[in-house]
């Protein structure tokens, strides 16, 4: 009996896979859930137990909330990554990890196939297709949705017809959930203008008044918060999550490029996701050269879209991945940040890397380091190209 | 008689320098005013009656409110420019129309030396420098203020001792206002901690509740507000002001590589530019293909940051133009904002020009334009390079 | 019956696609050359000769020499483009430019389909189908060769069975030839290791010595050779390749990533087009600033690619061209080259524009425009942030 | 007695620093020579002798020639850096390592000032100035030569005066040898047009014929030289060097912007270099993928820019230096290499990561990892953003 790996969120789509797959197609179903910090404990065992409802052989439950933030989010934080200047990457990020936990279990069971849910529609298609194709080249990748076209009630029907008895009711809106961000589609993210309503945001705003936070970041990567310290950054992500989710921060709608070409629009809220980055980039505003922001930021800014359109194997990016984390030499250091409703400000930082440090003088103040006569001289010669491009242009076209 | 032409603004460093000029170096001195939108009719008065009194031989008014728009901001906005991913570059692109204003004026005049009040610890005497060795290259340049590095006091010293009465006392904020925006430089921006106190700020908040604006581009530029047109987009800019300012909207701080290599910090208000930055980027991500806004991006980072640096007249910020303004063919349509007090949030776009048009495919949802077995073939060739590179290295070292 | 364009250029593949569409498909065939520089009217005049023999209903011959240089060749020159820093997109750029003109000639014809010889195995399947695509979206694209994976011999096969005779050798090199270069492919180039004999070269080495040559460039165009001037660039180019072609100049294997994905190695002859690169670059390199230099390469760089991948349609192209162009201004001056066997000199230039102009000082020469102080004062402020993370750094790492 | 340590390199400039330094200024002078690999053991010791007759207290020959490559050449063979894509930074590269030397020693002297002998008219002064402003920024930097303007024509007199022999004929070309090349200027390169004639350059053409050798490159290192191996890279650059000088190739002449902001023009052979990271770049093309090659080239121009720039101690190097050494994990492999008189061609590689590899395909014929079918699917997908945006533009046009 063939063996296929199935990717099962114990959603419609993946439901019905495992239906198709065991009894249209005679597969032996090992079903896998890669949790990326979006699912409670409760919620897993859940899913397990319809798994084995619906017949899978296995159903194997991976813990990638580590290795995720390890091989994922630190280069986004590192890279201030934020797409169109706008989202922190928060589905495109975890479909990665998803993918390549996935791809390793299909190694480990020594499955013909691999399946998963995704229709023809999106930009998962081809991020989970292409993942397997490099990774796990012999293995058929089979999706039943995409390759049948089929729609939400041939799906139910078919599930019904089989006896299997779920929640059939589409949810006004479409959450994804995940340790990078949740997002949120429903019908005002389908057209190019309007807002989400409040009552479509997973999290609600129950905090007021003004919070004061204190980010530690020790080599650019996210160690401690207020007095707490952390065995894992990705303990501190969630930990930051509890206290700024409440205030609503970080809501808004990404507009972007899908991998297929046509443009997309999707809510996002990421309060923790959205304040690490905006802090680790201030930390950097005071730590690093010119230079060293300039090219972190072409680099990330490639990164970040090639991670989006599912390129994360390519081996540049970990040529990349190696500069930044060199360039994390001296971010280290504490942020201080405000949070408010549905909004925060970093007011400052403390680091002895600064290189505002007032041993080199201060900005707008007389400096013991060099003389006005000095910079006289820097702009003679920085202007130097250009006052000669200019005297020689205006004496050829004079002269013409 | 020599003359000299002298950035005049009534202050006190240019108030000596009136007096340093005519009496001990016994020039004929020209005042000059470059007003960007900072000033009021009423102000720009009083700095002219100032000047004379001080002993200017004459004194002249620049309107450079339309020309300001047209050589810079325009372009800025075309670039979606904000230095350090925060900062409308409000006082650096100012300095370039003020510098390029007062050079014109030299050549006017006719005049033997340029001054200008700069000290010798900012960025402003880099970029005066700069554009006047560039444009007038035969012109003496004279900055008494750095070169004798005056104190404060001995400047208000020397005045009170030439019968000049002005108001000495210094201000418990630096504020520089214009028509993109205006900084504000107190105790709390010269340390790397510390957020200017609410009394800091120029605009206060005076509006409450939230207010619906309408921003009209045709071609990257602002030409209505709501159902005003105007007959010169730095009206739209200032009208949006006025709606937006009472918000206090655009407060942030600016951490940044000054061009003397030191770091500075300095706050600044922008509601208005940072809201046309943001609905103008909002249209483009609609309008534009992934490379044009790719590579705006990289291009604008540039033009920013030379700009910043003072370079305005090097000839490749004319070459990045004629990219930026060639890339506005179909940035046209309506950007719809929601302003609330400190933020504001945009809610969408409408433009005939919108890529997302539904005629062509919605995301997330099926499409007659290709089909799931076209994806398949683009996710395996797209994949197929690192699939390679992956199949051979594996390859390469198990064969070592 | 059913209208089809195809794009015939009389070897095989097309051959067949003419036979095939007609008598197997019913289609009234319309045959269509576009000529880039690479027929001669003989050529073109015997091409359409069997074309009516193989039974289209129509045949047209599209003069594309001038289209080409004004929409391709042109900005490949503005741009320096060499791909991988070697080869001059002789094909790839071809392509571009007879896809468009059988996009053009298809919408003129009212064609209800278009076909291309293509295989399954190269770029120009790519190429032609995507500008098809994006140009004429609801025509349908016949690719009978890539469809039916007809090997060589079954077309022959088809072809004998219906009569046709003509020449079924097949050439140990496959050649193609254009105004832009020649490629060259072969038994060596199909692996990673080897060198085309010198009887492969379509231009044998027929000169010897040494001959001088002057170019003329007008913002960046080649408007004369020698003591001649040419009604259009295209037409210098042609000259030039008369004079240089015979030195056996511009031989070399270009090593490159295919559009889908693998590697690919193909010969090359392109005197004329390597020489004016290099000259072209040499002019730059005295008139324009280090920033236009430096910013020409790095969207010169994406552009040639992107061109390599049949993407001439994207609007970002055209961006880029903007920026080309205007870049062009001061790109105006002789440059004088010395051809030889196999290898060629730019020797110097000539430009009212030359920025080396002695009129503001020799390099390493005393200069009346600034001072040793000058320098020294910009030495201080150009390492100033630098020296500051130095000593910051030392003082942080000892105060661990 | 003060200390001043001085470059010294035995000519006419650093002479006049040693007595002026001396006699004048009352310092006691530590001279110090850094060979990169351009003096041979006896010069050496010429040069040792000259210094101590001239009086200094002391004389410190520092090898350089592997810190040399350790710290800079192997970084721009990774890079592939030709500066203006001509030249391989000989002198820019060496100063840097000079220069550093020169620091060090300073530190280990314990040295209240540093000399060296540059004029106010090239790049070497602000390489030296910066360098040690950055490395020991509390030290006196004194640049006799370039301070009191001295003529070539003074200080022969003066060290006349003071009783010093040696040879004061001004040569017709001046040399400037190093292990990563020769620069070479005279008379031709002060001008825009002209070349060097034969006997100027240093290395005269002694042999003829053909020849092949093969390079091994392991992680982008030149490790062998045919069948030698060696036990340090910069053996394996000199000993090609031996080989390929005598064929005269590598010679060319560089036209670029100096840092002080003229272009200036030198001539230059390095045979060794080029042949090197001609044979590198040829060998990447086939191991590394798009994106490697298009990053590294990217980083590796800036990064030859700003070393040229005398910029090599921003920290935004190092980080630099981690994505080339990153990307050089598979750059392994022979390259076969063929030398003729004054040039040579790349005709080949062997390696076990070629990704041209037939295991996977050959360019131009059918491959078995995918289909016509996919590349179909492929080439629709891949052009649908820009079909769409053509269709919108169309429609948004004619609708108006």
């Amino acid at each position: 009996m063939k063996k296929v790996v199935l990717g099962f969120s114990g959603g419609l789509d993946t439901s019905y896979c495992v239906k198709y797959l065991t009894e249209e197609k005679g597969y032996e179903v090992h079903s896998v859930i890669v949790n990326t910090g979006g699912f409670s404990d409760e919620e897993l065992v859940e899913i397990e137990k319809r798994a084995y409802n619906l017949g899978v052989k296995s159903h194997k439950t991976v813990n990638a909330v580590r290795s995720y933030y390890d091989s994922v989010i630190k280069y986004l934080i590192f890279g201030n990554v934020l797409k169109n200047n706008t989202y922190p990457l928060s589905v495109s990020a975890e479909r990665m990890s998803q993918a390549l936990a996935i791809g390793e279990y299909v190694r480990e069971v020594g499955a013909d196939a691999v399946a998963h849910g995704s229709t023809g529609a999106g930009n998962d298609q081809v991020r989970f297709d292409m993942i397997f194709h490099i990774m796990i080249p012999g293995v058929e990748i089979i999706t039943p949705i995409r390759d049948m076209k089929l729609s939400r009630e041939e799906e139910i029907s078919y599930l019904k017809s089989k006896g299997v008895e779920m929640n059939f009711e589409k949810a006004a809106y479409s959450i994804n959930k995940g340790m990078w961000g949740t997002s949120v589609g429903g019908k005002e993210t389908l057209t190019s203008n309007g807002f989400l309503p409040e009552e479509a945001w997973p999290t609600q705003l129950t905090k007021e008044g003004t919070e004061q936070v204190k980010l530690k970041f020790v080599k650019g990567e996210l160690t401690g918060v207020n007095d707490k310290t952390f065995a894992h950054p990705s303990e501190a992500i969630q930990y930051l999550q509890t206290i700024a989710g409440p205030f609503a921060i970080g809501r808004d709608i990404h507009v972007g490029d899908t991998i297929i070409g046509i443009k997309g629009r999707v809510g996002f809220e990421a309060a923790a996701p959205v304040i690490i980055l905006k802090a680790h980039h201030a930390l950097e505003k005071h730590v690093l050269t010119k230079w060293q922001l300039s090219w972190k930021d072409q680099l990330a800014s490639f990164y970040g879209n090639w991670m989006h359109e599912g390129q994360i194997m390519d081996p540049v990016m970990r040529d990349i991945e190696a500069f930044l984390q060199h360039s994390q030499e001296n971010v280290t250091g504490d942020v201080f940040v405000t949070l408010q409703p549905y909004r925060f400000q970093v007011t400052g930082i403390e680091s002895a890397y600064d290189l505002m440090s007032s041993k080199f003088g201060k900005y707008g103040e007389m400096n013991n380091g060099w003389s006005g006569e000095d910079v006289r001289g820097f702009s003679k010669i920085f202007g130097n190209q250009t006052m000669i491009w200019h005297q020689v242009t205006e004496s050829a076209k004079g002269g013409k």
